[in-house]
């Protein structure tokens, strides 16, 4: 299995401090060999992500658990359907349990919530982007949920992607020395961003050749207007508390791309158990 | 500052996965020298949680950034109100900036979702208290949130308390030789607590000397029931899919305890911004 | 195999100290593909225990390595019994040995140390159970090697049992305000132990409600004062300096628990050896 | 404070394992704001080791708590002697108090049985020396405890010396290709070592000149004929369950070196408390 | 000081793998506590980089090491001129100069050719960037360096750029379809590189929107070409064994960036040396 | 296959820094179960070292991969040559293949200029050894590497070998205290090496016992006169930036070995590509 060392690390410190010194209950009750059998079903309808995690967790628990998977990630399930089934001695199943539900239930909420709203702006081409508002440690999976549920990712880090901000153009003495000193400074695969609140701020950021213009709390108008500016020599991003209620509007403004911190930030679990049978 | 492992190992894993290789926008466009000074601002009105963490994360990025506080942990705030005020390096703070509010969101959305439902109960004396259906990687932070809300923490991880579930029963035979064998071979430190979702189970467990009775998806009236039944012989626990519509009446039901998945699972992070001047 | 994370950090160290940058004298001296087989033969009579960490250290260093069983963890073997085989190439024979014989050897001398002193006290219900004055790293293991020899385990850490001390008593101002404070803010799930040196105090735990009550450096003719005071209201725990010479003596006195700081701070090692043929 | 990584991972590991998620008990019925004092009383008489690594354990838990030492390693105490004082927050002292002990204790009692031995050679130019029989974890800390207590230290792992056993020899076909293979491929900054156990061996690793001979299992007129035989052309060793009650004749055989496993594998705590006032 | 964690993490290594189990020698001839004060002095010309390393290095192994720096990274020095002066501990000094050195001469030489080439081709307006042949475990040093002597960074890894080769291009089926996946599928903050190998293949990159076209392997003619075709409408960059004698006539080419492997996976270190006195 | 934990380390720590987040090019252009085959082919004449690197290299990224290798590591290849062959997902190969090239051709550059300095001596006696002048967190492999070569290693680290120099002397008060120092408290399994730089500090090591002395920045000349002042009674090593334009003289002055910092710390990479087909 594929994963970069951010998942690895995350799920060993999840199976860490799930586990402690050690499953009391089971190593208490349940005779060595026991086995068990059962199924991860959908307590409800939504898109599914997650599922090499719950191989991963269970790998590194006990080899030996077997789990059967139906359906992929991004396929969308209602409440009843079986996700898969997991067979093993009870001690690798039961500790595995716990730690595998919370990362799927996690995942699949955001990858759920993420469809919802790419389906309600219908056949729209705007792209509806995540941001740095993550969960701590879940960075790299929430991203992937993102994507799982249809949406976009924006930059995933500080490091590769370039956006600046009020700070910035404060610190360099404007936007257009602020972007002049990204295009010396930094690599040239990354494109240059500037976060906007006003129109002769699009304009500014525009002459100076940004590669992406955020609009940052403008309201749908003024954010039409700044997409006539622009005029396709930029990308435009629609920012600021975005939320459903409003999204379709958004869309009709005509910019690329919107980005939303609530997908990552306050996620709803997808309810979904593990019975055994 | 003290704190465990598991705290240090998780706000490490979070700079982590957000500095990458490093802040290119800062360090492209922000001179080497420049200090700013923010504010940490509520922008809505609820519970803070998380303060510590926001000291420790700075600690890592750069110790000479300066936060003073103004309030503490399990502080009540309102949208305006300033939390905290930080001076620094332009690269110490903006590194550390959105690591530390993902935080400081996340953990001040569950103790204000705590304070909001322990206040719907009133004075009654059911405890709320948590599960361990946390966000991977955040387990002993988010029971902190759930104290610092003024709920109580379940146990904490498989090794620290005895919950003898279905299963476990299954594969011992029956609820009494599970809980004979958990009192034989666990520790004596710990109690034991065992899930019933009949009153029959219920007398079966009380008659086994269990300490804590978990009531599984019970309606009211049965947990009423099972209340009498126990009468003080044991904790009664609530569990179920609990949530804030009935919280009241099943206070009333007089159980002891009422667990909720949700304070840790489902998570809206609560809106606190850092403005600089 | 089912390990927990302390297990795993501990025979990482192990192999990490005792190979540094690799086994210089068989890379120097022996054929890249010479196979080796050998036995582990004990040289004493005892109780065995540490096989999985055995397979563990050699799954580490060497995969190709195989080792074959003739018993299991907590059989009792006689001078000369064969305890497994082993064969594989010699780097990775040779670069496992010492780490595997010093953990067996140490947790077979535990092991062995708790039979003969649970033999000792013959058909009495009193539990010998242990502290956590173990040697740094292996506590885990160690309190496994406790039970593979037929004693108990107390708790396993600061995070995962209650043991209010003279400290906290005094620190709260008392033993009923003490475990009042426990009570309300610990989890539910936890029993509360009271450490007490006089009668007076074994009455004021009891009246406050203990679970559990530490007889501390009392004479035998208190501890049964006492064990009549409590009258199975809690359990009771001798502890203090205890040994083999009294150990009978204690178990007249009836309480519950007898705990030995020496079951794993003075270990003598049980003579292993791995002899190749 | 001067440590190496073999060092700091034990101290993390060994304080992982004690805190787990917090030390529930202090954190329920201890104040926040607490202070306690303290002093650290050795129980019985012998040689203090490891005061660094106290420190170090507390600068690790709470960098607040003061530790004042009136004595350094390497020191006799007695019964009642205080070793050293503590103050600091309660919870910081109490989460460091067990681990510091536990170190303290393991490390003194090796230090203080060294010494004992080392004083029954009286003005004996033979060294005794330590083996790899350590505990997993805390190899590089126990050698220090035996050089603290006077004795020496033989090589610290496999990658360090160069020690040619049967096994080697067996496979090299023979002492002299082995040693010839060692002086060919090994750093030349080590000197090679040969297991011997007969006399006539002795003769042929002397013939290949071997810088050390270990002369393994052999009687005491044995090793005195193996002594004359070298003539001090190489070091000689003896080794093979060494104890205090042949040290003396063995010293008396002439050799320059006696290496013993119980030193480190089969360790008597030295008594020691911290006494809060 | 703000470092990233990869930074930490290979001097950790660096540390380890040179300190063992510590330094033999200066603990078995050196008084603990012997003061020495040395300076590090420039045996060469060159451009310093790696101060902050040094800086790192000591406060790591010795807080209480002192380092006063004369220059700063990036200043050119001669043979003979004082870089730093180091006073402290002769054990915290002596465990940390041969790692400091090594970091130092490391990065000094990669800073210094990097200038030299930079230097060669005058006034152009053509960037030197690094690549990914950099040395396993110093990536984000050896690119600081290279920044450091006056050169740029390409992509960092595999995640902060979009560079499609042949690969890409074979499995998307061509060079339009695999710019078109890229452009739907990777965030919209990356440019899109494409590999070109002849002329055909930099029109078709050109029409499907490429941001920057890399031209491999190509003579200078050809890249002349190239550079004609594009007209500004990417950026171009000449790569493949690039050296040191045509890098004047690729700079006349016209394109805006040369990438050189060399520049980090062959370097010559800078000699520089620690006197004491 | 068996490795040191340095290995592993290094090997981790150059994935993580090239992987980041992930290959956003191959996960966004190469549909997900693509596989691909290549061949590493040498670009040029040299000593092949590193395969076993490559082969752990893919089995952390993707244990699917698979590798066929045509030479052994000291196997001597021409330009055109194919080393090894590889197949398996593109993503897991696409992500393993940087890393592994930058091992091998860092690793087969060193082995290779070993190998021809080695050869330069012809059939001289002299060894040439490596020093602690590598490259940071790459200490075992480049040693290794050396040792492919046909060179020799000096000791790995300060804890492996006694290296007593200038700074030593003056603490000690000499070279005979220092040599004393070294022989009373070293372990007795270390030769003891004395840097040198005249001809009665030589006289003065051999009359304190020194078992190797180094010759540091001394003419030919004085080197003969040292050697045979030495006489056979110790070790000499040539040491001070040799280089290959002396290498043969010295090699005549009856030297034993001569150690060369350039061997590691200015390496030129072999030139190793992976070609798909």
């Amino acid at each position: 299995m594929l994963m970069n060392s951010f998942i690895e690390k995350i799920i060993n410190l999840a199976l860490e401090e799930d586990l402690g010194t050690g499953d009391i209950t089971t190593n208490s009750v349940v005779p060595l060999n026991t086995i068990i059998k059962g199924r991860f079903i959908a307590k409800d309808s939504g898109v599914i992500c997650g599922l090499s995690v719950v191989k991963k967790v269970f790998e590194l628990v006990d080899k030996g658990v077997e789990i059967t998977v139906y359906i992929k990630d991004g396929d969308r399930v209602n409440s009843g359907d079986v996700i898969a089934e997991i067979e093993g001695l009870a001690r690798g199943v039961l500790s595995g349990e716990r730690v595998a539900l919370n990362f799927m239930q996690h995942l699949s909420g955001i990858a759920s919530e993420t469809a919802r709203l790419v389906s309600l702006i219908g056949g729209s081409s705007m792209k509806i982007v995540d941001t740095r508002k993550t969960t701590p440690g879940l960075r790299v999976l929430e991203k992937y949920a993102v994507k799982t549920g249809g949406g976009y990712n924006h930059r995933m880090n500080l490091s590769d992607g370039i956006l600046i901000k009020d700070n910035h153009i404060k610190a360099a003495g404007g936007i257009k020395p602020a972007i002049d000193a990204a295009r010396q400074n930094a690599p040239q695969t990354l494109k240059i961003e500037v976060e906007t609140e006003t129109l002769s701020q699009v304009q500014e950021a525009l002459d100076a050749g940004a590669d992406i213009i955020m609009l940052d709390n403008m309201d749908n108008q003024t954010m039409r207007e700044a997409v006539n500016m622009v005029n396709g020599k930029a990308l435009t991003e629609a920012s600021g508390n975005m939320d459903q209620r409003n999204l379709l509007d958004v869309a009709q403004t005509g910019v690329d791309l919107v980005s939303m911190g609530a997908l990552t930030h306050s996620v709803k679990a997808m309810d979904i158990s593990l019975k055994f049978y």
